[in-house]
């Protein structure tokens, strides 16, 4: 059975590092048949929107997605096609990898973040001159489905530390019910886990990373204390992430476009790559996705090297590098 | 002209490190008077309620409050004293002191974080049975007195870096009005600054905190990157705040109740004497609060030393330490 990828690079750095994974998943056993589709800043420059109808088309119809990166048209791109793909979790691994310069190399962090709610509903309004306000949303099924997830992949991942982050100290009824909920899956699973204040866990997390496992948060804690990781690691540079849904999914680096270095030919495309290897691991391919790891880490500890990485190969390098170990 | 200070220990450590730093305050030239009161867990226990009337009314009277900790019960307390004090700003100094096994030993940060809306406004209802919400609050006049304020910190401290974080490309509006606002704050006074989105500084933070110097928050995206913050320079125990406002203010150590060694008289009381110093600085008396400053810092860097920081001393031989080099 042939699985239809989306492929959707996006701006910047992700025109290089998006065909550069497609590179690689054409070299592994699972039988592929990619679909380009385009969204960013410049799809937007052209045709007036960053996510032309066409393209969230091409990813609803989609077994999974492989986005890139977009501009200044982020937020109007993924948090829709986190939509379309009915995404409700967003998981991010943060491990340092071999041959970068992390400040804490014991990092092995995964993030489960609930995926659709939170401060990202979306409903704002001006009450009157100066008076705005947000509506933050938590309900009981989100919160279910973040727990479930979170909680099977700490055991399919052999994570033994589950830690539940929340401000329920503050957002009393929301977080509240958020921890409620995941507090009752635990039980229901007999899963051991903490809950830690988001704030008390930013600090613990930069002071002893190593004692952490997986992290099931709500959607900004998850964006925020990801990010944190991520600095633990030595930056994004490195990081997959993958948008879960039940139907459909999509998988993007955590980087941004790079725009500094975007057209240059050098973008490391190891979390592209890291990224495409999370979507072979979902539709079912996981020892192709284990190779596929395997072959980004070789390079990463062996070389060729991106300059962010200190070397002076191309992301055409690396990548044939990665094939190489393929074969 | 003598000044009120209310002084309110709270719960566990505050019980051993506000009698210290009071003491503290009683060697310097300022004339203080001071009035005691209670709140927190064991006033809960005690009153049925954690923040007693009389303790409200003590604090608003007050000039300004010296504040220890609470337990269980900390939001209960410290949300409405901060609202009782009308304090629109909190003010976290975050710097390595010396003595402490710093992660990032050059760090020299101040957040000013907004003390009153965003997630913090109490309001939330249940719409129906599992579908919860909280409204967010982003006001003009709030973003207005946090900008103002936290341009005029950062030239009074000397600091020439002020970074404004947000999370408006997904709170548009609310996050949106806070960023315009405070970008006309800057304008009008020819300040320069720059903004970063929340999640991103969190990275930025961890990988080169020595690149900033005052980060003007929303109130949320304060309370965590000033935590984040403070494990970079080894946990919240030598971290002063300050809880401003027109009238009155309120001072009290980053840290908690530490209930594993409440009661033991080892407790370091560094962080709260700093705090009396912000609260000396406060009320006029800046060549004492700078005196106090050196004598804590004296002692963090030659000792006696509590067992926090590797030492044996008691809370008690650190007070008598600072005070002798107050003489
Ligand atoms: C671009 C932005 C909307 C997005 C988010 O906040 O989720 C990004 O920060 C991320 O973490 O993928
Ligand atoms: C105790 C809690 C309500 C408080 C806050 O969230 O402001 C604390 O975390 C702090 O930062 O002082």
């Amino acid at each position: 059975m042939t699985h239809e990828v989306a492929v959707v690079p996006g701006d910047g750095i992700g025109r290089e590092v998006v065909p550069a994974a497609v590179d690689v998943l054409a070299t592994v056993d699972a039988p592929i048949e990619f679909v380009h589709a385009e969204a960013g800043d410049e799809t937007k420059a052209e045709q007036g929107v960053a996510l032309p109808e066409e393209t969230r088309e091409t990813v609803a119809d989609a077994d999974a997605t492989l986005f890139g990166a977009a501009g200044e048209t982020a937020a109007d791109v993924i948090l829709p096609l986190r939509s379309v793909v009915g995404s409700y979790a967003n998981v991010r691994p943060v491990c340092a990898y071999p041959g970068t310069d992390a400040r804490a190399p014991e990092t092995d962090l995964a993030f489960v973040r609930e995926n659709t709610e939170g401060v990202y509903s979306g409903i704002e309004s001006e009450l009157t001159d100066g008076v705005r306000t947000l509506t933050r949303v938590v309900t009981a099924a989100a919160s279910k489905a973040i727990a479930d997830f979170g909680f099977e992949y700490a055991d399919t991942n052999g994570y033994e530390q589950v830690t539940v982050a929340h401000k329920a100290n503050v957002m009393r009824e929301t977080d509240g019910l958020f921890l409620d909920i995941v507090e009752d899956v635990a039980e229901q699973r007999g899963a051991a886990y903490d809950t830690a204040l988001m704030d008390a866990l930013a600090m613990e997390l930069v002071m002893q990373p190593e004692a952490y496992g997986v992290v099931i948060c709500p959607n900004l804690a998850g964006d925020v204390l990801s990010d944190l990781a991520a600095g633990l690691v030595g930056g994004l540079g490195l990081l997959p992430s993958a948008n879960i849904g039940d139907e459909n999914a999509l998988f993007e680096p955590v980087h941004g476009t790079a725009p500094t270095i975007a057209g240059d030919g050098v973008a490391n495309p190891a979390a592209t790559i890291l990224s495409a290897a999370l979507l072979l691991e979902h539709i079912g391919y996981e020892s192709d996705a284990q190779r596929v790891r395997e072959a980004v880490e070789g390079v990463l500890a062996e070389g060729p090297r991106t300059p962010d990485l200190g070397g002076t190969a191309s992301t055409a390098m690396v990548r044939d590098a990665v094939v190489d170990r393929l074969s």
